[in-house]
C-alpha cells in the first residue's frame, strides 16, 4: 500500500521550517500532499492563490509532492486525497501540546489516520509564519526565514 | 459551613471534559454553580441563551448544580453567590500555566477564595471548546466531544 | 460521607510549601492524613522517625490532621485509612506533568480515589525539599523555607 | 563602551512586573530605553500617548531611563537608539518559549544585539497586562498590579 | 529502499505504551528492530535476558519485528542493523523536550538518520516503565499497564 | 562599581554551550568567575583537577575570566569572590523551570545577588554535559559538542 501523507497548514507564508519538514517527509512517504487550509474567518497576509503558487513553484521539480487547497475537516480531506497519514513538524514543547490536542481530535474523528511528527532542525526551530509576516510588514529582510527560491 | 464552588467558563459550547469535572466536583463540594461568563467583546458561536439552556438541560436532574450567567470579575461573582471555591479542570501543562496566572490574580483580588483543580481523564484531556466549534463549523460529527444528552 | 484526604510525600524534610497546602486543605476536607512514604531503596537526609516527629509537632494543635508512615502503593494506603481523596500541591508546569502521570496511574489502580490539586502561593512555589536539603548540607540558613516551629 | 538596553513592549498598561525588571536592569546597564511598540493593527485599552505618559511619570526621577515610542522592527529600533542589548523579563516556562523564538529571530536579523533575561520575583510573576486590563474593564481594584505612582 | 526503524529503549519492562508505538510503526516502516539498550552502570529490575525474552514472545507472530540487545551509541547501532530511522513515542511536553535533545545529538553524530515520532494514545500516555516497576515492587496489579500476553 | 558575575556549574565536562555563554557574558560583565562546584556525594566522569585544567586552558588568553573550585552555597561563594551577579545559560523551557527555582532560592538567601540569563544559540541549545559524557563513554566523536581547543 502506498504511504501518502497530508502536510496541512495555513502557509501564510511557507517558511524554511515547513520546507525542511516536507523534504524530510519524502524519505518516509511515497507521496506528500501540501494542503493549504482556507479559513474564511481568518485574515491572512497572502491570498490563497499566492500561498498555493509560492509552494507549487518551490516543489515543481518534485513529482511526489502536490499542492492543494482545502476547506473542510482535515481528516475528511485526508479521505478525499487517499492520505493515511498526517505529517507535522515539531519545534518546541509548546508546539507539542498544541499538536497533541489536534492529533487526538483527528484520531477520534477517524481512527485510520495516524499523525507522524518530524523535528525541525535547531536553526529552523524558531521560525514561524507569524515572525515572517512581522518582518515583511516592517520591511525587514525575511530571506533567511523562507525557502531558497521563495518569490512573493 | 457549606462548601460552594463556582465553575466558571465560556462554555461555547460545554464539552465532555467540562461535564466530567462538574460531576467529579460533586464529590468534593456541597453545591456547584456553573457560571457562564458573558464577554461583550468576544464573538461566540453559541448565544448566551443557548449556552445557558444546554447546560441547564444537562444537569436538570441534579439539585446541587445551578447555572447562572455573569458579567463581572470572577471573584466578585463568587461573593454574590456565596462561593468560597473556584473549581477548574486541568488537561495539560499548558493549561496549568494559564490557570496558575488566573488563580494567583484572583487570590490577590480576594484572599478568601481558593481555586481547586481536578484532572480531566486521559480520554477527555484533549477536548476543548475550540475543537468542538471547529468540528461543528465544518459539519463534522462532534457527538464524541460533547456530553450525552447535549442538544443544540 | 466524610471527606478524608491523604497528603502523601517523602517530606525529607517538610517545607513551608507542604505546610501551606495542608492548611489550605483543611478548608476542603474533614480530615487529612499526612502519609510519610518509606522507600527502602532511597537514601534520605532525615530518618523516618525524624520526619514523622517534625510533622507531628507542627500539627499537634489540629485534631483533624494525623501523621502516618506507609510503605505500599498509595491507593492501597488510601483504602486502609478510608481516604477517598489524594491531596497534592502544584508549583509549576513541570510539577504538573509529573503529578498528572501519577494521578492517572492511581486512577487506573483504583477508580474510586480522586486526586485534588491546590496551588502553592507564589512565594512558596519555588521551595522544594531538595533545595532545603542542599541548604542544610551546606550550613546555610534554611529557616525561610521550612514552617515556623520546625525543629530538627 | 556604554551598555545600553532596549526594554520593548506594548505596556498596555505597564505592570508592577515591568517596573521591577526595569529597576533591576539599572544594576546591569548604563542606560535603559523603554520602547513602547506601536502596532496599528492591534486595539489597545490605553492610547500611545497615555502609555508613554504613565511610564515617563514613573521614571522621571531616573536620568538613566528614557521612554520612546517605536513602530519598526525591534532590532532596527535598537540601531537607531544605539542599544546593543534587549532586556526582557521572564515569568514562566510559557513566557520562555515565546521569548526564545523572538530572541532567535532578532539574532538572525542582527547578530550584534544580545537579549538579556531577568526574572520577575515570585509575587509579580503572574501579573500580565492582560489581567490588569481585565480588572480595569470590570471595575476591579488593580492597584496591587501596577507600580506605585501609576496614574491613569 | 527499505524503510527500517530502530525502536530503542531500556524496556524495564516493556509497557502497553511501547507496544502500541511498535504496532503503529508497522504501518510506516518495512521492518522494526526493537533495540534493548544495555547500560552496565544502571540497575534494572528485569535482567537483559528477561527483557529480551518478554518482548520477543510478544512479537513472535510478526516477522517484520526483531528484538536485539545493544551496548553502543544508538546511531552506531542503527548503522550496524541498516536502520535509517529511529522511532520514538511521545506522551507529553516533558517527554518532548527530552526526546528533542537526544534526537538533535543523534543528528549531529550521524546526519543520515532521522528520528520519527508517533503519539501514544491518551489512555496509554501516562504509562511509564517507572510506574510499572513501582507497582510490581509494591505487589500491585500491573496488568493494565503491560501488553496482553506479557509474561514475567 | 565593577560588574562581576559567577558562572557556576559542574562542568563535567564543559560544553560548547557553556563556552558560548561565557563569551557572550564578557559583553555584559567586567569579570566572570567560572565556579566549578565540588559535590562530594556525586560521581563525576572528570576529576575536579581535570575540569579546572580544561576550562583554565580554554580561557588562558582572557584576563577577565578566572576559574575557581567551590564547595559551599553558591550565594556564599559569590560573596567571597565579590560577585553581584550569577550568570546562567538557558536552552529550553525545561531548563527554565529548573533555573527559576534555583534563582528564587538564591534570592531568598541573599537578596543582593541577581541571576542573569543569556540564551544558547539554536545549534548549541541541545548540548548537555550528560550527552557529552554518554558519547565519550561509548567512544563516539564528541568534538562537535565541546569547545575548540578542548583537551582531555
Amino acid at each position: 500500500m502506498e504511504r501518502i501523507a497530508l502536510f496541512p497548514g495555513s502557509f501564510d507564508p511557507i517558511t524554511r521550517g515547513h520546507h525542511e519538514i516536507i523534504n524530510k517527509g519524502l524519505g518516509l512517504f511515497d507521496k506528500i500532499v501540501v494542503g493549504v487550509g482556507i479559513n474564511a474567518g481568518k485574515k491572512t497576509l497572502f491570498s490563497v492563490e499566492d500561498r498555493l503558487r509560492i509552494i507549487t513553484e518551490l516543489f515543481e521539480h518534485e513529482p511526489r509532492i502536490s499542492v492543494l487547497p482545502y476547506q473542510t475537516l482535515t481528516v475528511k480531506f485526508c479521505k478525499e486525497i487517499g492520505a493515511n497519514f498526517i505529517l507535522r513538524g515539531l519545534r518546541s514543547g509548546l508546539d507539542f501540546e498544541y499538536e497533541q490536542s489536534i492529533a487526538f481530535a483527528n484520531k477520534e474523528l477517524d481512527e485510520s489516520i495516524e499523525t507522524v511528527f518530524l523535528l525541525s532542525s535547531p536553526s529552523y526551530s524558531n521560525i514561524s509564519s507569524t515572525i515572517v509576516r512581522d518582518i515583511i510588514v516592517n520591511n525587514g529582510d525575511y530571506s533567511k526565514f523562507v525557502p531558497k527560491g521563495f518569490k512573493i
